[in-house]
């Protein structure tokens, strides 16, 4: 259980059986368990085996909680993203800070075309402790928030669009080059990299100085 | 004089002299003249027989207009950047305006990772006829501006930046992939195509349903 | 209603449920409505619930008009392509246009292969108040209609193409790179912003200096 | 003074003039001042104005702080990089660090071609609150580490190498595409960038959950 | 039969018929034969004719061998990845190995960003002759290996991966950029090169200086 | 004497003193020669020797011809270009083909944006034997060229340009896409190349069937 | 039916009904019809109409030709690619080819890789009055013939390959960076562009120096 | 003195005083060394410390070597180049591969374009005990040699050409998608690391199935 997190699987590209076999060799430890990319299908014959497992559509995430109660701890994660196109990683990000015992709110709908809606909304993204923004197409969300927020911001670009989008290489560079500080990056469509890292943060702001082996999220 | 516009030569890789030879034979017919992408020193050689030109060396732009009277107009083109780094792209661009005879304002100093700039100087921006609006970096200016504005946007993506910004590649894929709508994109640093087409915008405003040949700027 | 327009969706990554629920919301306003990127089953759908919207195939655009009857104002948009490949695009330019209130002229068939096409065609070109030129292979129809009219131009590059074509990249960079003035751009395949960006310059010349808040179009 | 720090000017493309006009503004409110890449000649200029301000040549790197003294705080940001080719973009991170406010430790010559001197310095990087890894050439360390801790890791991949790194490419990729989790990524050579978020997770750090208003670094 | 190996016969893109025609006029020669890039479905219909010929699914492998028992050699050939995803090359480079005739260890399942478990098989990796390392993702593992052993690598980069990966491309070029010496590389997912390479130098160690026309694997 | 042709030597990269080495050995054989890439500098020390060269500056080409006299053969060889950027890749060309002996016409200034010009001359062009089109910026040259004529284009894009021109890529790519038939495309720049091929199809105009080794052009 | 050939039609992209139309049209003027990129499907839908049409499947071509007899003269066009992988395109080709008129041999697998077939069959393409070389994969073969024949070379890379090939782009790069001369180059999988450029220099040297209006081949 | 090799030093980026400092640490263990990419300027600086040191300027080497007697192996490295543009990126291999202690013979100027000279040297090259073959331009030639050697090749893409050569993209790519077997790849222009995986595998020829610890080369 290194970083005190579960064990992460990632779903693509394997097996629904190659995913059960994994899980089986975890839970022998009593581990809590997370894996994403899985479609509803494998999620479907995972959970015969592990009916107690939880598993979200949208995000396309299986995980189970030994404690899955809420956290008292004050702080939040926020998840930020513009529209409906970029919700599939914007949840990706949200569950994955839920299964990792973070509080998570989500802020959506709040792109940049139409910027009044950001700022209805920007003092619930302030005063998170960590937020995650999530932007397709020129993905310049990012950059408007990191302007307006003091704390750090994983920054998610992701693959919607066309043309000269190239696949979320557009809001990639866009991200990469922002103007306002205290962005990172994560890679295109990697919602659960980006909240990962924020709950990593969550986690050292919850405890302070004495973020080390004794914490238990 | 097609379009009623003055002549336009491009003077990057020209000699002073094929420039010079270029005014002349374009003044033996009494037209205006605009040079863009003109050094100091190919300038000054320039001046010496033509000393009625006017020469912005920030802009790199030499031109001689025949009537240089202040337009009744009140439509405007609004030049819009983010900070130092741009001027000489946005001076181009409002430079250019100017010698094809537009009202011009320079809304400088207004990028969005210090978005209440610009929301300071909006209503500026908001009452222009058009607007060309330059950002480097990661060019994402024009998607805010797009979405508070209801006039056409001419985006020009600028080559300053390093590393992921390739030149430019960066602030161009993003104002390609814009979200907001009324935003049409030039080449990299091509602040004159920019004002160019503001130009012609304006000139249609500014004669409305008679927008054709009977035009003098 | 911002800009006079109406309210635009964009259908592609929306299931038709999503697309419903959208526009209930908007015409629960009276507004006028136009989708786009939408497969003729979800637009099916949609007009089960609103049978007296149009839906249009080839453009992949599904709307509805308050007051459709045709504008009496002399200008139009020219929408400029060269062949049949182009016109998913062109024809989605076309009745974007339209559905904004313009007046609409196509011009199709008249690619720089066979110049002579175009030049039978040019006058019609050169009367129009702004034109789309929709290209895609080598994407050079921008710059020789560029050449010979004198108002401005919205090149729209198309993915059509094999090989070095890059999926539109080559017609992208070509308009980029246009050597005649008036040309901007949009992202490849967008005939929809292309059309935007064309309404907003025609509404301009329907009013003249008066362009602002007044406008009905 | 936005997120308790100093204010920040980039000073490549900024004459000595420019930058100075900026400080003095800035120091008009008695503001701690720091300026990124800033030449030797540029800065020996502003030192003759301000003779106590600091000036790191390795960094590039001119700054002022109110308050200097090392922070008691236990907590510490880990700089690790390969080698000598790297040292300027791991200076300027380092630097930026520190005039901060943050306590520093740099754990350079540990690249991953030569793994013991890795392994022999991984307690010092274990123990740190939040480390800023720098990797040229093929950009492997922030893996390698980030496989080792449990905190979180802000990736700088540089522009050192030849052929087919493509200025820094080929790091930047490989970091965006960790397989290890726990890892975030700036612009290539963005060192500034780099420290300027790891200093935002050291300060939640030092405050824990009330890492809000009432900080001074 | 140049360079003493099986003829090799490229699967993909050719129909059964193809294949089996090829297969027949080199095996009226009694030579050996190696299918890469064969489905299933085309093998068996191979197999029906040669039902003596060896299929590996996993590795797209059919192959038929005159002498096919061990090398008493005690050299062998370290086939070394990081885990599920990269499997299907892995193979193909373990399977094509044993088809040349090479003693094979599969080192699976040791990727950089768990550090540890490289460590737990690194004597193993030491003492092959030669090692094929295969790597998605970042693509960092040829560069810890390089690092750990005195053998060339042949190190592979495979296709696994999303976002910026582009399809190997960031695996591609780590490996070309690798500090650590004594590594080369071939193409994306070209397992099947990787190990050709590495049986021609296990045949130099195989033989010594004696290398050329007289060995018979 | 390969192909009936002189001897060439690329001049680039190889100092005065192994340039002059070079055309010592060939003139031994009293073979003609060709020197393309050369600077001046360079050119006037190989003149101090053969003082009978002929040096182009702006072609950068030297050469020596045993019988320099015109070709009688009525065709001739167009070079066409639009302007003056263009003139020195032109200028390769051009000197390149009447190095090799063939009648050369110059249309030079004839660019697509203002397509009235080149239509004054397409006659000149249509009668050519075959044709070099050399065209810098968006490359469209070609294209209409191309569909004006009927004999073979040798289509040459330059890297004139800037920003999304990426050093000739864009003409690169609208030549290869070309919607014209008869054109093929040489590497950026590569004048030189162009005319080569141009002269091979000149010289089996000239002789009709018999075009093999009795050639003396 | 400029340039005496056949009229093309692109029948990629177009419905079956639509290619019939454009078929219609240019037979009742009793024009030579070439439809290349047409499946089976489509082309069997034309062949009832217009039985006595020629369909090649693998070409994908389908035509009809007034004077279908062999040519008296004695040059011909070479077709030469390397294996298996590449007939598709040099089909295309050579069906284009022979559909306008021309003496076509085909000189296949003569891959770079086994050098020893292409010397075998050298002399007939030395003969050859122009040459289409065809390559994928690494694109090496035009290079290779290139220093070997004295005669244009149209060289047409192919998209065959995989990972680091990239569609194509692998070959086209090696094609338009080749030392050898009388190379020139068309898009990726072009077959047909290089095969009428091909047939053009083909009817030059037919008819000499006389090589205009007067052809009929 | 991992490997039985020379301690290496990259030298590019390094100060001449640093590179002594480094040397320094390294001749108190009585290590050989080797320094690439090192300047005349630097070397200078080195050599009046070190005289007995060896400077080759064309390679940009400098070394040390304890025991430089030629090795009585009857084995040796082939290092084969096309032309003089080539040269450099040859000798850095040739100079390293001397360096570590193994029998090189150069075979030169033997380009693709011409390639009579390639097979007059032929023998010489496939009684090899391995090559390294360096190419530019369009990088064909290790798939030419690939061909017709049956021992293992390092293939060397070099920076030298213009356009769309990409500073050695093309070559590059070219060697990666080789059609022959046998050929493994390092990155452009990187002479060092294809001579020292070449004498990896020349110490394993040398000492057969013993090609452990106990070698002294
Ligand atoms: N075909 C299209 N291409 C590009 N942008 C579009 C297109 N159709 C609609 N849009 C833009 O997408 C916005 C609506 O996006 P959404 O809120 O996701 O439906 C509109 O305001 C338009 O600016
Ligand atoms: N070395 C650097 N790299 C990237 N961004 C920087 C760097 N130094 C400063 N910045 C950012 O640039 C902003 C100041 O830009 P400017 O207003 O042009 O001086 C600061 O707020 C920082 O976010
Ligand atoms: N999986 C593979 N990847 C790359 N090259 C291969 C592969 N399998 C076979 N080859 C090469 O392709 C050649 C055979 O190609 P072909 O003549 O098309 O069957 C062999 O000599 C091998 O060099
Ligand atoms: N300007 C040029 N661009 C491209 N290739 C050239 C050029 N000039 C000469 N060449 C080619 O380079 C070869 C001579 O190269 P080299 O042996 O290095 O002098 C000639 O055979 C030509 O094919
Ligand atoms: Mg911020
Ligand atoms: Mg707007
Ligand atoms: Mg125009
Ligand atoms: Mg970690
Ligand atoms: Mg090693
Ligand atoms: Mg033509
Ligand atoms: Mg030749
Ligand atoms: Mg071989």
């Amino acid at each position: 259980k290194r970083q005190g997190f579960p064990e992460v699987i990632y779903g693509e590209g394997k097996t629904a059986e190659q995913i059960l076999l994994i899980i089986n060799s975890i839970r022998s430890n009593h581990n809590d368990v997370l894996v994403t990319r899985i479609t509803k299908e494998k999620a479907e014959y995972i959970l015969q085996e592990y009916p107690e497992f939880f598993y979200h559509e949208l995000a396309q995430i299986l995980f189970w909680k030994e404690d899955p109660k809420a956290d008292s701890f004050k702080g939040y994660i926020a998840i930020v993203c513009a529209g409906t196109s970029d919700l599939k990683v914007a949840e990706e990000a949200a569950v994955t800070a839920e299964a990792l015992g973070c509080n998570v709110r989500r802020i959506y709908d709040v792109g940049v075309a139409g910027i009044h809606r950001l700022f209805d909304n920007i003092e619930e993204i302030q005063n998170a402790t960590v937020s995650v923004v999530v932007a397709g197409m020129e993905g310049a969300l990012p950059s408007v928030v990191g302007g307006l927020v003091s704390h750090p911001i994983m920054a998610v670009p992701t693959s919607i669009g066309y043309g000269a989008n190239f696949n979320g290489l557009s809001a990639l560079l866009t991200m990469l080059n922002s103007c306002a500080s205290g962005i990172s990056v994560v890679n295109i469509d990697n919602g659960f990299g980006a909240a990962y890292n924020a709950a990593l943060i969550y986690r050292i702001a919850k405890k302070g100085v004495h973020q080390d082996e004794d914490i238990v999220l």
